[in-house]
């Protein structure tokens, strides 16, 4: 708090502050954004909060308390959605840079970021991962983190043999088709996808099979604009082990970054393939 | 005018002017613009129109004297669309600036804005409206506005009771479908619509319900990537008093800042709500 | 390389060295991104490949051996669809700088690379336009081109006429089918249509209709939010002298820029209107 704060600015602020002690969800938000902060001094919100207070109840209750709070995945699994969805949308590089840190914080691996936006080549292509990388490194750089990533390269004669077995184990029938589908009009984009989507890129370790297909849906719900390929990740991640409760969890989540319409939109395509495979 | 000018962009310069003086529609853009920026030292155009003439004829002429000049929605209700939209785009920084000081310029008051950016939350998500409130903070900051922001909450037991009360008076049957679909799959989501969306942003003063239906079709038309929920808001619209003229002024208007398709896509929306309420 | 590199980097990069020397595509790669790069003093992408070198090698083997590569396009054709396709986006400014200097490079004037951005205010608004044009801005002062634009203007009181030329000449009937589904809706926004982007912008020099359609296809297919009317600019870009094999080649090329999905949805509105041409 500095000195320079002005009458009037106080006194709202000590009338939030009272109003918010009335207030459980407003407290445990903080809370809960402390742990994913974890800022000695203060949080970055402390300035938005003497701007447009109410704006930063709603990202603290609704942001922290109502979502992030639950239940059902881990803070590390979180962040991880939620980086790996505003990598995707490309366009909130101060949050980015905030969730790269908060990842850090609950425990992600320098590893696990770099790797998050590796993948994300696939759904939003290499500018908005290459923008994404140069944000996570700043972070590390900042916080002195001395990353020294292990290369892994997929030997090049086997590409499409691994790439294939990786689509297969992950998309089973439905990745086949799509790269079956390709081959009359576009058969080398099947086999980019193959070689590079799943030979080069979901081969490598620094992220489970679970995890890659968690930050898939993230970014394919948060873009709104791969409905087919939500489809087929929406049955990747419960091919690989995830459930239904833990898409319900990262569709919830991708309300507070993407809004309202995207985390809708996922929850409709989720119907589909639950419909789908009930059948 | 500096003197630093090469002759050849003098040249250019009195060419264009000349051609200009024989152009009903670029002299009329530019006093439609000069209304929105009241800059007495120039228009931020000037320096686009030393490098790029054609283009900065086309802003004049297509965006203000065929678009924004157009009768049928005030300059406020214009300027509250086009920062709805370019908030929810999140990648246009430098116009939503210029529409923010705009926006002030015609007559919208600090608090529409910022509320405006609070709605916004609800369909582009947190990131994209703490951008936008921060380019606004920027804006207030230099224009030396004090903004005393008050705070409003909904009382926390009531926040269900007070969002389905907003749900109703907004969406009709419409809003109480998308929740009720929701109940076998992710119930809390509907849930969160309803306290979040409806009990604590559409419940809140700063904007009339009118004005707040204008910024959800804005924002969803401008996304393009929210079909079910733009047909919902259309719908909301109609609701709340506003008119299919109207609609047609903000798609329209839409077709400058986000491009023809989504225009051409909300149109197209308008005309199956517009068939299904005749049917 | 500088001095100050730890050892454990040096040491990276001669492994990571050793390894390309076993990768012929890695080495074709790095040659073509020379070919665009043109840089004598190394690469943009070294103080990536000191990070983060997989995605390093990720870039070159798949952005430049396998697709930049690739034939069936010019060089030129190819760094238009890029600066189209980031352009529009609108979030990806680096990349956007990089290209703009790497179309220059191989072949492409600033009036084309220009001239694509006052294209792209059709179909992603005039915001993400001007923001692509302060960006080659920037890259021309640097590069020392003193760019004197001509300046080109369709007579007002024929702008419909032209309009509705250039509208049929492009798009045949589909293009005055869309116009006139408007007639009874938002008349007004199809006269924009014909006046604005065919008459205005259509009928401009600067760039053939072969590389309108290009820029338009590779513009929609990047948005992913613009299906109807990448429908259109489909069959345009066939009704004014492209091929299949350009569309393919071009939706590939997406897939780097803008990731797979988009490529992928891209094909299916391009099988789509195979199938209904051949019907």
């Amino acid at each position: 708090m500095q000195i320079s704060l002005s009458h009037h600015v106080i006194t709202r602020k000590v009338v939030k502050i009272m109003a918010a002690e009335n207030n459980e969800r407003y407290l445990r938000g903080k809370e809960v954004l402390a742990r994913v902060e974890q800022n000695p001094h203060g949080s970055i919100l402390d300035s938005l909060a003497s701007f447009s207070p109410d704006l930063e109840r709603f990202v603290v209750e609704f942001g922290y308390a109502d979502v992030f709070d639950r239940e059902g995945l881990s803070d590390q699994s979180r962040q991880l959605i939620t980086i790996s969805a505003l990598a995707a949308l490309g366009n909130a590089a101060p949050q980015l840079e905030f969730h790269i840190s908060g990842a850090l914080n609950v425990g992600c691996s320098p590893e696990q970021i770099i790797e998050t936006f590796i993948h994300v080549t696939i759904y939003a292509g290499f500018p908005a991962a290459l923008n994404a990388v140069s944000v996570a490194r700043k972070v590390f750089t900042e916080r002195g983190i001395d990353v020294n990533l292990d290369t892994h390269s997929t030997e090049p004669a086997k590409r499409f043999e691994v790439g294939s077995s990786y689509l297969e184990r992950v998309d089973g029938a439905g990745g086949e088709a799509v790269v079956k589908s390709l081959q009359d009009i576009a058969p080398d984009l099947g086999r980019y996808i193959v070689e590079y989507s799943f030979g080069d890129v979901y081969s490598r370790p620094g992220l489970s099979l679970w995890e890659r297909e968690l930050v898939s849906v993230s970014a394919c719900s948060a873009l709104g604009t791969c409905v087919p390929q939500l489809h087929v990740h929406i049955n990747g991640f419960l091919n690989v082990g995830g459930t239904q409760d833990e898409l319900v969890e990262l569709m919830i989540q991708i309300a507070v970054y993407a809004g309202f319409p995207a985390a809708l939109n996922a929850i409709a395509s989720l119907r589909q393939v639950l419909a789908e495979n009930n059948a």
